[in-house]
């Protein structure tokens, strides 16, 4: 679906600010509480939090992140879901987001209702509010950005750091392919699992997977160490090779150490029990570099997504 | 100054995403705490909120909020003084701020650094840690949205919702010939009143004025009423006529209401010994539709800025 309106009845121009805003809350329904907990002030009102909270942003661009292939009503879940994978990687739970949107004065109403009604559904099935925003207009933009607000696991957040000599590395889902199958849109977040794996002690570090396993691993891996990744246990998707799988971006999986140490079998076990759906594949540990296994995966000739270039 | 590179050497994309996220720490010094409560993770963590909390969320776009006439430095403060100005608007005091940014690949390296120092210079005056964001890329894109978190007021938060029949109408500074002057870049936000006048029980509602002071006035008025404005009270900056300071927006300034039985030679004295620098004007108050003035503003005829036209 194309974003731009065919007849200019159907842009966002023909109805102007104020009863564009009604139709957004009309739209996103009760994902959008009343002012001034929701939309209708000049900030919205947040309840206090009842611990450490975790912010993160990440936007969609048109011709960047979705194009005329895509249902709206995915790019506004896809938004949705970029930032809860995020807050998955840190064990959290998600609580609040604001939009901010830039359109063009042509932007179709029938495709953004389509956006807030995917974005809508996508906040209720998790629990989100989506309690403000804002919306400039540009010449030939389309683009949102959500900044999504959750609440830190009980016990701890798991972050990037803590990985040590000898842990264990795992990885969610199947990688690879995520573009051509269509699974960057209809993945689900793995809060579930996040939040988990964060209140197990024995996960030392997480992060998730969004720019391709052999790029992102750089930020999980301590100085002087190595992943030691093994090519036939990487988990994946069907048709996918192994460069595929290490480099294509959008698994939007999580990837998390666990300490050598600990009793694998038990560990997974508890897995199975609690995620009989979510494959969990062991793809190798961290090692000193010295130690480097010849079998391993060279990761330094594969190369993730790059931004900027 | 000219977002766009001149050379490619001083483009973005010739210094790379690691790098450059190197140099925005760099940039952003102490204005930006070290990862998980900063930049690094994939999500920032926050402290537990004492109370409820604020937030809000504005962009500036290239071409739409600034243009080659303007240093980088000011776009930077300019897009949190904006969200500042939110804050203020509801008595808040501001703690965080996440940042989604959206280039092209030729965007100045220079250009860059002026903004994130502009940024920062403003987020360590009015203490907002900035503690994250993304950069996207896009093509002939120059886009920044902040989302900035705050703490409310320990009495309450004020909104626009609130004011009654007789209630006097209050105007913080100058209005019209914003952009003109320069004042949209150069202006203060008003946190400190803002955050005095939720502390005042008697005042009953508020809101900045960004879109002017016409069209503003509308989301403060009750059902039934009217607000009924003198030509001659209206605080006007200096070679700007009532038209321009009704309609010109981006004045910065608050307007709020204040109960009609207030004492208010007794209020407007504690102003100026609080604020002896910043102008208060009464310019009317809210009354029945019925009994509106024959010599008031008819502010039908005046319109403030409107957006997606």
């Amino acid at each position: 679906v194309n974003p731009f309106a065919k007849q200019s009845r159907d842009s966002v121009s023909a109805l102007g600010e104020e009863r564009l805003i009604v139709s957004i809350r009309r739209w996103l329904g009760t994902a959008s509480p009343a002012a001034p907990f929701g939309i209708g002030d000049d900030c919205a009102v947040l309840p206090a939090s009842a611990g450490a909270q975790l912010i993160t942003v990440d936007p969609v661009i048109y011709r960047r992140h979705f194009d005329d292939q895509i249902h709206p009503r995915a790019v506004g879940a896809k938004l949705l879901k970029r930032n809860l994978s995020d807050l998955a990687a840190m064990g959290g739970t998600p609580t609040s987001a604001v939009l901010s949107l830039t359109l063009d004065r042509r932007t179709s109403l029938s495709w953004l209702e389509g956006f807030y009604r995917g974005l809508a559904e996508c906040a209720r099935r998790y629990q989100v509010s989506v309690v403000g925003g804002d919306i400039a207009q540009a010449d030939g933009i389309v683009a949102a950005s959500l900044t999504l607000l959750g609440q830190a696991g009980a016990k701890r957040v798991l972050t990037r750091t803590g990985a040590r000599n000898g842990d264990l590395l795992y990885v969610t889902g199947n990688l690879g392919g995520s573009l051509t199958s269509g699974h960057h849109f209809r993945f689900a977040p793995r809060l579930a699992e996040g939040a988990w794996l964060a209140s197990e002690p024995l996960v030392r570090s997480m992060m998730d997977v969004s720019d391709g396993l052999a790029k992102d691993l750089h930020a999980l891996t301590p100085t002087g160490m190595k992943p030691a990744l093994f090519s036939q246990q990487v988990p994946r998707r069907r048709g996918v090779d192994i460069r595929a799988a290490l480099t294509d971006g959008e698994d939007y999986e999580l990837v998390f150490s666990l300490a050598g140490n600990a009793d694998r079998e038990v560990f997974e076990r508890s897995w199975r029990r609690r995620f009989p759906r979510t494959r969990l594949s062991c793809i190798g540990s961290f090692v000193r570099e010295k130690e480097f296994p010849q079998n391993a995966l060279n990761l330094d000739e594969y190369r993730g997504y790059e931004h900027l270039r």
